[in-house]
């Protein structure tokens, strides 16, 4: 069914590529506001492929098709693309093409060396990057300005038009007008007169504003213009409240349709303007017709500060977050040991099941609103597959030994929560333990770190890594990365990676701790928090910062070595536990209070 | 005398200025090939000045001069700049203006808006960012095609015409022919036809040959230009001994005056060449009419992976260096002894008596070459300055208590070597103690390291500062560098430091561990032991290295606080002090076998 359903839309869009003679379309997984999650709208990847993953590119020639994804969703794309034209492409695999050298062979005896994208859907450096490798690829060409699926997509869903609302300045801690101001000082620094913003947790956070447009954050579609002295939406105004208009105005901020923003920097006056290549589109960076200052946008760096404010909103939005956490792994508890009694029906438990009662237990709490990302639930050796979403067809049920990892999330109006947990089921092998125990020193060597002001994510990134290295063990993700204020779960500038990221940590920022080691076929183990950067005092060598984790769950004690721990590091997670029982326990009832107590004792 | 002579210098300069319409001129200390140490004939900068530290930069206008220094030599520029009309301009420090800010103050009211440099005393990479600062101050212009030294140094130094030495094929360990191959493969992968090879370390590397041109450097003055086909050497034929000629001429190297590089340049044929901005001089660079291809040389990548026969080599050059210093070692060990029980005459053992001393030891050693860069010998509060050197003018002599730092290397025939020892010369007081320790176990984190293949000095930086960090203490200078075979004790293209540097570590490169602590006025800490990169072995999670100490001299037990180490700490510190002595005391003399026994003694 769905399979002639993408024979007749590929048959569609090839009809529109010859009608433009393009020799190939290529359709990848974003929005004109390059977001992490995209509105339904603009999943036109998935509507021409029928795949459904979160990331993935199609291309499509008069002749072929081909879908590009990374590891978590290759068993997924395989059966989603099974009986289409489509050929799954494996990233990071060995002999897999990239996307200009396919191409590049497909179109070798076509008539024609142009290609098509719809250079909305792209960052202005991805599509000159893209334009490059196509150069060199026999010198095919790259035309962007053709939205060919408004053509071919019929039932095509909406740019959404949900309400607006406004983030309460008791939560926000800064108003709009400071917060221009703060910006307007960074473009001024940046010898920029004004500039466009176009990443949608930005433009929320400038005006304390949120939405729902958006899967998993609460953000709006829109634009926002900013020069020397006024600042622009480019909203659906159908979204706006009389309130929000009233607010808006209130702030001086003025309103102008969504599809006007192409006017709208037709009419910007000021001698430059800033773009950021990495976060405004290619069709709209080629629109602008004043001098472009090509600089990163200075939001994200203001943005990654919390307020005093959002600092409080966090420890309460975590708070509640714990005793969810708590009551489900107590839940999970138990259901182990009935399981394990044969009290429990065999299979019903699966990764699905425990994602769903987690956050089932979440919505029970007050100002929750939603997961802040897809749940990875992943059971033994789904654990060791790093972004594992557990679909129907890949979900297991679990069994009462081995290792459950959960990485979860979930939006407060006061916060943004990320904090995973590897769970002993049972019964472990020693090679699950030692990898436990190291992953566990990685997370406490960075927790406990102190370092100097200004020093950037990539600097620090060996500590969480060395004693795995030790042993022979790496990982390839991020060791961190910023967490919003009721914003994107992934915030920069600032992360802790290997690769280079200059943008420093400052007291005040959120960053996640979450070194994992993946055994592929076996287990994985991810232990992580979110923490806050805080102040550690001044020395006659400078000013120095610490962490504080944010996040209150307990560890799992049970898979821990304790030989293989340094004193500093057991004092470390005794000390933790401390904290995480001295906070939930007043907010839990008696038999939750008890299973807190066994969990977070001193090793 | 000396500031007559400043003056005439200055005169005379100023009235070529004023023949040229030039408002200033620039005098940097550098050489046409960046040498980290230039030879007289272009210490250009000590001539108009009389400073002779080994960096800084003077300006001279029609109206005013001045100089601009580092901290180690804030002292002696003070003292040498003092009479003359120099300002002197502390670089780093509050307050301190740019050379193009002060410039630009200084022509505001000058009816000129041109200021001339030397062009082949600057890398173009430099010269452009002068050009571009000197722009923005007021729209001065860089002028870079004038020698005026030439027309005013009457006793100018010639170019150095030292007779050039092979470097034996056993000791070389790869032969010309090869290491021409991989440089033009590596070119190709750059997409280059050929290169001019402008640093000298690279230009011996690449002919296995040496000189002695460049003080502590064994290197000699030339050019290198490669082409697909053909090398040709350009340098004064005076310092070719038949030898040599028969050697070039059997390697297919061609010949020229090094004045002729620029001829040579226009005659080069082919379509385009690889410069390197950071390496070749702007006088040069604007001399090409071919496409130029920007990009880093490919030649420090592949020196800095030593072969098995430099390996060898090193090994060979650290026991002879190792007795050298051992013997140093004991002598002052008994002469503190002697200063302390009051048999040494007060006064004469002073930091350039003592520094002198291990010269003298080392330059017995068979195979001795010179020191490989200018010994650092600060006792006390002079350790506390970076790169201290004691002059007649600051040298002290030292008290049978408290800490020496030295920091020494000498030149090899098959090697060559840096390290750095902190020494108690007596009683210490706590804070001694507890620096010494901490910075011991930087040193120690970093030697113990695995890490996987290809990461970057970048990401292990951090592993060498953590237990100073957590204390609040933190060093800016950078933890390690290559050490070249017989060559530059200074190599890339890989360094451990702060700043990212992505050149991957790689088995087979050398590199420095060398964290430090300095207290202003009081003491100074830096222990430095230079290490192999050697493979770890290869595990699911793809292949380790780990790190071979080289150096083979004890680690001053005497300051340690046993108990801020850990066990593995100390571990590594008895198993490197048991390689020492094995290693060393067969090539010892019964006293000083007894002195290294109890200096490496478990702790």
């Amino acid at each position: 069914m769905i399979t002639t359903l993408i024979a007749q839309r590929l048959a569609a869009l090839r009809e529109e590529m010859r009608r433009e003679r393009l020799g190939a379309f290529i359709l990848p997984t974003s929005d004109p506001h390059d977001s992490e999650y995209t509105a339904d709208h603009w999943k036109g990847r998935e509507w021409v492929s029928g795949f459904t993953g979160s990331a993935g590119t199609a291309v499509v020639t008069l002749t072929g098709a081909a879908l590009w994804t990374d590891s978590r969703y290759f068993i997924q794309a395989a059966d989603q693309l099974r009986d289409t034209e489509f050929q799954l492409m494996k990233l990071k695999m060995e002999g897999t093409p990239t996307i200009a050298q396919w191409i590049g062979e497909q179109l070798r005896t076509a008539d024609t060396t142009e290609v098509g994208i719809d250079g909305t859907t792209v960052t202005t450096a991805a599509a000159e990057q893209l334009k490059s490798d196509l150069r060199r690829e026999g010198g095919l060409t790259l035309r962007t300005n053709l939205d060919i699926l408004q053509r071919i997509w019929r039932d095509r869903p909406p740019i959404p038009r949900h309400p607006i609302s406004i983030q309460p300045a008791q939560l926000a801690g800064e108003d709009v007008a400071s917060k221009l101001h703060r910006i307007r000082q960074a473009l001024r620094e940046q010898h920029a007169d004004g500039m466009l913003v176009a990443r949608l947790d930005d433009i929320a956070w400038t005006l304390n504003l949120r939405g729902s447009d958006v899967h998993c954050t609460p953000v709006f579609v829109a634009y926002l213009l900013i020069d020397s002295q006024r600042a622009t939406l480019f909203v659906d105004p159908q979204k706006l409240s009389d309130e929000v208009n009233r607010y808006l105005a209130a702030n001086g901020i003025a309103t102008r349709d969504y599809t006007q923003v192409g006017q709208g920097l037709k009419d910007y006056f000021e001698y430059n303007i800033l773009l950021d290549p990495d976060e405004v589109n290619y069709y709209i960076y080629n629109k602008v017709e004043r001098e472009v200052v090509r600089q990163p946008s200075p939001i994200p760096a203001l943005k990654a500060v919390k307020n005093r404010a959002e600092q409080d909103g966090f420890r309460r939005a975590m708070l509640r977050d714990g005793v969810a956490l708590v009551r489900w792994l107590r839940w999970l508890d138990e259901s182990m040991e009935r399981l394990a009694a044969g009290v429990e029906p065999d299979g019903a438990l699966t990764e699905i099941a425990v994602a769903d009662k987690l956050e089932a237990l979440r919505s029970e709490q007050p100002m929750y609103g939603g997961p802040s990302f897809d749940t990875i639930a992943g059971y033994e050796a789904h654990g060791a597959i790093v972004h594992y979403e557990a679909t129907p067809a890949t979900d297991v049920p679990l069994q009462p030994r081995g290792l459950l990892l959960v990485d979860s999330g979930a939006q407060y109006l006061d916060g943004t929560t990320d904090v995973t947990r590897t769970i002993a089921l049972g019964p472990l092998s020693d090679e699950q333990r030692r990898v436990y125990t190291l992953v566990l020193r990685g997370h406490i060597r960075l927790a406990m770190l102190h370092f100097p002001d200004g020093a950037c994510g990539s600097q620090l990134d060996a500590i969480a890594r060395q004693p795995l290295w030790q042993a022979g063990l790496n990982f390839l993700h991020g060791t961190g990365h910023g967490v919003g204020s009721r914003l994107s779960v992934h915030e920069g500038p600032h992360q802790i990676r290997m690769e280079w990221r200059p943008a420093p940590l400052r007291a005040g920022m959120t960053v996640t701790d979450e070194p994992g080691i993946y055994l592929e076929g076996r287990f994985g183990v991810r232990i992580e928090n979110t923490l806050l950067v805080q102040p550690a005092g001044e020395t006659e060598c400078g000013r120095f910062l610490r962490f504080e984790p944010l996040t209150l769950c307990p560890i799992d004690r049970r898979p821990i070595l304790r030989d293989l721990l340094l004193q500093e590091e057991i004092d470390w997670l005794d000390r933790y536990h401390v904290t995480v029982y001295d906070r939930l326990s007043p907010h839990l009832d008696a038999d939750d209070r008890r299973w807190l107590q066994q969990a977070t004792r001193p090793l």
